[in-house]
């Protein structure tokens, strides 16, 4: 029944525009601190903040809790806890709006590396002419962890580059191999990427051992999540040259304060969990919600629905 | 007949690898310097040393002069002047070998620009978190200026990345636009990268006219010849924001020095030329000039063959 559906939206800048359900819905609009308040009158919860932890602290509390919850993210690691998870509560992400974008931020920086261009931008700021040889990328080899549409959108652009791109995922199929081929893929690989999602299956899947079995020219790229990565191995195994490099669009600490060694570690590119943010994203990710809602008041079933145990949306 | 001929390579290190031409010709290695002095004396010159304008400078001298001359680069502007021009000899040049790393770098260079990764090294300098949005490089327009393997390579791959490219040239053919389509292309253009040899006819073609037909949001990119760009109308675009970003492999002064204004050009990304310099391309460029050497102590005719007075090697 139009306008008795209390949509609650945890805010963030700018907020999303959601003009096409006025008068359909009662939205209300929230921030972190007062979630915990506004969740028992919820039957819709839109979480547009994704720095936050808000929904994963917020929810164990006492009252009724939303029927739906819609992220605006691919990841749903900064929401889930057991209690959502053992709910009947169907959690939705923005499955789509990500891929495209994260794949060509992982080809901008495969391509950096190989041709070096981050020492390129700091000779210049010393006035320094340092003619250095590239690498070329057509031939080398790519092994992507992570089957999902963003691993294979970042395969898929590797692929049209020249180079050789394998997935790996949780489920083996046609043209994703299985977790008992990662090791090996990942001894021949010239590009790491990380880009699974965070469970407790993949929660420090790269540690001091994997990175010890790539070889010495490989260079790792994290658009996942920190966690998927043990730092400290990291930043050993970029120390000690076990790796030529790596790129961490995902640190384990966000945001990254001033104070922190990571930003110092050699070899390594840090940059601000921006791989999927390209300008127009915010009225993608609105009106992809607006399109998911219209379903769900149409008592149609969803699209993008998570499996709360896995923690990601099955399927390829 | 074996061993009579004198080839006499202007040496820059690494030296070219030619050991397959061992007992087939008198190999004399010379530096700028000494070049004058052992021209008369050679059949074929190999211009390996590319930075040097030696040959330009010793040829209108006096004596016999090579009746071939291959250089290991595609530009030839260091080494035709008006005699040589005019003259018998044979200038062939190294066609094909810098097409694949060149487009690569060219794609490297949208892609960071798009990306804006050299703000994001700059600010992991400064250890500062800076989110920002990005851009979309599929969807997006490139004309490409330069119509030999280089630009045709450089289209190709931008279209992989879903880039709309166009290529200009001097004569219009398929899948090329002529000289009267240019000021509509570039004024529709995301990304203009220049990639044509500098002849009478390019040089300054990129002057402050066409950098004020460009879009506000256009990139410059030039990995052809810093002449073919005047460079007080590229800063001037720059400094006033005409455009948004240029990135110059080659400025119209190399090497730059420390005190050259241009390091410090806004939202300019300078490199030293090397889209061209990938790992084993000294190999690869010695064993083009042994494939052209082996056809030409055969009297067969040579591929790669320069139209002097165009200034580069005709035909698509």
């Amino acid at each position: 029944m139009p306008g008795t559906t209390t949509l609650l939206v945890l805010d963030a800048e700018p907020p999303p525009r959601l003009g096409r359900l006025t008068g359909r819905a009662r939205i209300v609009h929230t921030d972190a601190a007062s979630l915990a308040a506004r969740l028992p009158d919820a039957d819709v919860l839109l979480v547009w903040d994704l720095a936050s932890h808000a929904v994963r602290e917020a929810w164990p509390g006492r009252g009724p809790r939303p029927a739906w919850v819609h992220t605006a993210s691919a990841g749903v690691d900064h929401l889930l806890c057991p209690e959502l998870a053992a709910s009947d509560t169907l959690v939705t992400n923005a499955r789509g709006i990500f891929d495209q974008p994260v794949a060509e931020y992982v080809a901008a920086l495969v391509l950096a590396m190989a041709k070096d261009l981050p020492r390129t931008v700091r000779a210049q700021e010393a006035r320094a002419w340092r003619h250095r040889e590239t690498l070329r990328v057509a031939g080398t080899r790519a092994c992507v962890v992570g089957s999902g549409p963003i691993g294979r959108a970042v395969a898929t652009t590797l692929r049209t580059l020249g180079i050789t791109a394998a997935v790996v995922g949780r489920v083996p199929g046609p043209g994703v191999h299985g977790p008992d081929e990662l090791d090996r893929l990942l001894s021949r690989a010239d590009w790491v990427v990380a880009a699974a999602p965070l469970t407790e299956a993949t929660e420090g899947m790269f540690d001091a051992r994997r990175f010890g079995i790539m070889q010495p020219s490989a260079r790792f790229i994290n658009v996942g999540r920190g966690r998927l990565v043990v730092e400290e191995a990291l930043v050993e195994a970029l120390s000690k040259r076990w790796i030529a490099g790596a790129a961490v669009d995902v640190p384990e600490r966000e945001p990254l304060h001033r104070e922190d060694p990571l930003w110092e570690v050699p070899n390594l590119l840090v940059s601000p969990h921006m791989s999927g943010d390209t300008v127009g994203r915010h009225d993608a990710l609105a009106a992809q919600f607006v399109r998911l809602y219209d379903r769900w008041e149409a008592g149609e079933p969803l699209p993008n629905v998570v499996d709360k145990k896995l923690g990601y949306v099955p399927g390829h």
